[in-house]
């Protein structure tokens, strides 16, 4: 068994982190404190975790939290915690999508680092305000596009900028699941099928985001306009549940972008694949150890992560060596681990160290952009539409 | 080993074939002749095989034509093997698009039936003069999709009107190929990127047009309107090479086929999904003997071609058991294997077997109107257009 | 779409064939006329296709064979075609293995190439009297070990010779099926399960001969001595139908071997994977068209046949380009078509081109030497056996 | 987004825990380190982490030890740890193999669990030890056979147990690897290819005994003898670095063994193979969250975790929705959260839940076997040895 390159060694104390959201029965609050955990760089200490007393209290009490330190509002909480000697440095923000805006603007009012679930807020208002806002405190507000801290898509994204590529000419994301197939309810469909909760897009700003953030992530690209098809199959459902998309980047590179519920046999099949004018690079999330690299008139290559081939940018962010599976957690872990690295920087006044990446509230703003541009678009009918 | 359930037994005497182009350093010419021969079906026996003299007849000497039955001029071919009690039967056409329509009428009106190679035309006015054609006359005419050949393509076909799948949703094809990425001169790229010779679409008409017809052949949907955006990336040439558009099906499914000449690591990469309210069905053409079939809320199934669970519409036009490839030529060959089984009918005035399935002059003209309307959506700086 | 490297050409007439075995109703008869028809090499103009005589003359009108050419006999026909002027010039031996000597023995003496299933014979005995007789005729003795005339394994074959792999260390070969989990009756099992007509070996014989000789011809090594456990799982049966084999090659290699009819799931899983000091390899059956190459210390490689990477000994066998699969007949077909390349130049009394491959008589003599061993061996408890 | 069937929560204060080995550089030690904490049940209080003291104290600073439970020898620490009424309740032993037994003396003695890598001794007779040891101190010991923490390989022997295999026929197991292909030095490399340090077996011990494990586990049989080839291939080697082994298990079922650090290719490409009279399964640990089912006469299935089809044994130890892949570090973990429930039950004097499942000192035993047996059987030339 060879030696991990760069096992991630815990460095000095533990960042002190709160949550807001992720109470029994939530999904994405226990894999952000997972994704805290991971690397031993964050110990969670505070937190809003319902906005049921009874059940928040008792989330906090599951998870070990100080009795007084589980709070029945986030006002309080950012208030609280900003006054205590020993008060939370940051705090992950894990409510459905229109909580996200008023509790991240307390947290950073407060002075406290924000983690922040994707779509980043419910309108492109509230996330030009939130830019400002991070402008103005100068807090560090990391969103939480988690599929760009897995090792193999920093890997391609490193092999775009060295220009193995060429000029990228083409990008094809798509993010089918299938689990709204049928009409369905539970806490986790609710909210998301629920435009007071979810903000105008359903699948476009759960899934749809993902994927659009994904493909700017690696192809360095940015978007100049859409013509957007968004659906939704399964009747009586307010929001859409299939998203088709046209793209056009600036500098006259296309794309396409299919994201959807409703595709019977997709669990979780966010794929990007890239292609330029002299090679191609195909990444899927859910076998996401493995990149394929196609250099015009030579043999595939099959990259794996720490592999023979990989290079530093992904070896940086693994913990295991080649063929030992790293997945969803770790690749999430990564975001947390890297903003880790910017908070202790920030701790001594410092900018966060070049080779860290972690999606910013700029590109929580492009997100919504993107999300509010699909939506005006297919509502006139599928037209294109600057974003 | 299991026995192959239905080889493909000859039946009485071979049907006598011509054919137009495919001479020395043709392609699609050389698979035309094979598909015609593997089951024992044709004999090759005329052709004009290059608009060259020479070529044309050094190239029917290395396929054992008689000398007497090398024609110079595909008029000429027309008229002598009408008149001929040893005539052939049939013809294959194999030229560049151009010649399609032209040759095609010359064979219909000497009452020759006609196998022609897509895009059936250049235009959607010749493509609807031959449907004409075909109606007055009474000929087969046989249009070479042969990717619906495929068994486990009727597999799918067969699955989806069984309604196995529930009501159709969506139908994602793709098909990109690299081939083109970089300026590229030869025999076979010249003439597909030369609009006098190719019509109006280069990657559209030469590929794209196979992607939408089979994600109709399988799907059972007619598309009412598509908004298409056509690239052309390589510096200097005349048409597409890269091709997204949007799909809108009668009934409410919706649809994306991208095809492509320029995406680096894909060869001939033909994939269609198609998602039902009940399920899904993936096929990929360069792994032909697998379909998928995900049944929403149960395991995912992979059929394999004689394999369990494979029915009996795969079967019938299969040659070898489970396990053993078959592939394209074979595929091919079903197109002319089972327009054999029309012919024989034809020639006792009968109409083809009801299980007999081949690429119509009507999908040839719904191919035309789908090139069409996808260049003009495109050309309009992609608005929507009905078919 | 690109020219396809190599397409093959029919050169002059065709080479007359005949065939014993192969009526109504058998699986690789129809394979081989398929094979022997795929590039137009061949014509089969006589036959004796079953020992029934009613059988053998139906079978032989659904062939469109002449009546006076479907014999009764194959001693008869032996003797008949010798006689004429336009007799057969080579046979197709697709009887049960237990006649394979016989006839072999009756076209040799009468001055006919063979071309003969494999297992060559029931014993190392007759094999090696078969060995003699060839010499001694000077004919043509072509052994269908088909699975040698995939492209990609002619691939992997030039690859190891080009010393890409450096010293061969391990042959690891597998070849598992199913259709024999359950007891079985019909006229493929029946046979093949019956040692008086298969010999000495179930699946050693029917399908781990065939995993043996692939691992030779792409390794370049002769195996000095095994250890074969044979097993029977299906209560009753006579033969063994899992065989399990450690191999020491001469030099040092060493290999594993598994052969099975009782892993279900499996349908015609041959596969191989060779690994040298520099490099691996590995190629499926099911998928023929792809080979993993693992140069170590370098990304791995997918090579596609005539893709990128791929070279000349697999173009020259191909008939259609990169991404345009071809399959198990097309293989098969690779034998015949070298075998007739062989045969055309023993017409003018010289040898083979260089570049000529075909399975021989020494090679089936090799493989019952083989299937001898292992049977010994495991009698003998699973003891390492001399082959 | 799905909810997880069963997310992990912390229940109650965090087990206190050890660690011998395991200091900078070492792979495996950041390993357990990583499992110990993902789901939050352990905290890491104490270690002897190198045996060089400066390096041990280092380390410890590094990973936030107190000082004074940094110990420069293991014999000081169980003693300490003992003593203190905070003293940590389990160790993790993480050094290489000859040390494995007499540090798991040491603790088990001073009345604290111990968490052990494998293989669990350099001999038969240490393990043996070792067993009486743990029967009299009634201490647990879990011996870290991590592969049989994925989810999906509980899946597998949940249908073994359930029956949906039938009796099991075969066997077939492979651990192949290629990174000591060539002469390797580095800290991994050397301990593991010393006898001294490894044991009587290089390669069988290292990674043979988890396939061998792994076999046992999922297919609940038990080894009745084997025939094994041990090899080595890279010159001035002291140890094995190929392993082939032929396996018969009681009650008639066979098996192939493949292990090898000479494979070039092959990373961590563990994979397990079992074949009953009614269906097969398949399992590879670089793609861990599928299982393929292969019920014979049924399509194939692919049953992904937490997806359809996939039961609760899986759902219980997993932390993610299907299609948010899981990998090696989760399953690694499971390892340790099941031994947190057995620990946290042994607080309470009580035995552990019945669901739990974790490799046991018996298991250790069981593998010391194996691997002397095959070494004893390769030393011999061969030949068939009772384990």
């Amino acid at each position: 068994m060879v030696i991990s390159a760069t096992p991630q060694a815990a460095t000095g104390r533990r960042i002190r982190l709160g949550m807001v959201g992720g109470g029994q029965g939530a999904f994405i609050g226990a894999v952000h404190r997972i994704a805290a955990r991971l690397d031993d760089r964050f110990e969670l200490v505070a937190g809003a975790l319902a906005s049921d007393p009874d059940r928040a209290s008792a989330s906090a009490a599951e998870l070990g939290l100080a009795a007084d330190r589980s709070y029945a509002s986030y006002l309080d909480m950012a208030q609280a915690e900003a006054a205590r000697e020993d008060g939370i440095e940051a705090v992950s923000i894990v409510t459905p999508n229109h909580m996200h805006a008023p509790v991240a603007r307390a947290f950073l009012e407060a002075g406290i680092h924000v983690f922040c679930e994707k779509p980043m807020t419910r309108t492109v208002d509230e996330a030009e305000d939130l830019v400002d806002l991070v402008k103005r405190t100068g807090k560090l507000f990391v969103l939480t596009h988690n599929y760009t801290g897995y090792p193999m898509v920093r890997q391609a994204r490193a092999m775009v900028r060295e220009g193995l590529l060429g000029d990228i000419r083409l990008v094809q994301a798509e993010y089918p699941q299938d689990w709204l197939s049928v009409e369905t309810h539970n806490k986790q469909a609710d909210w998301r099928t629920d435009p007071a909760k979810s903000g105008a897009g359903g699948c476009i700003g759960d899934i749809g985001s993902h994927a659009y953030n994904l493909g700017c992530f690696v192809s360095g690209l940015e978007l100049d306009e859409l013509c957007a098809d968004l659906s939704t199959f399964v009747e009586g459902r307010q929001l859409d549940d299939n998203v088709q998309i046209l793209l056009r980047y600036k500098g006259g590179a296309r794309g396409m972008l299919w994201a959807s519920q409703v595709a019977p046999g997709n669990e979780n099949a966010l794929k990007l694949r890239v292609y330029g004018a002299k090679g191609g690079l195909e990444w899927s999330q859910e076998d996401p150890n493995y990149l394929w690299h196609t250099p015009f008139g030579e043999p595939k290559r099959l990259i794996t992560r720490n592999g023979s081939g990989a290079g530093g940018e992904a070896a940086r962010i693994s913990r295991t060596p080649s063929g030992h599976p790293e997945g969803y957690l770790e690749g999430f872990a990564n975001i947390y681990s890297e903003a880790a690295d910017a908070i202790l920087a920030a701790r001594e006044g410092k900018a966060a160290p070049v080779e860290v990446h972690y999606p910013s509230v700029e590109d929580g703003l492009d997100g919504m952009r993107f999300i509010a541009s699909a939506v005006a678009s297919s509502r006139n009918g599928g037209t294109w539409t600057k974003v």
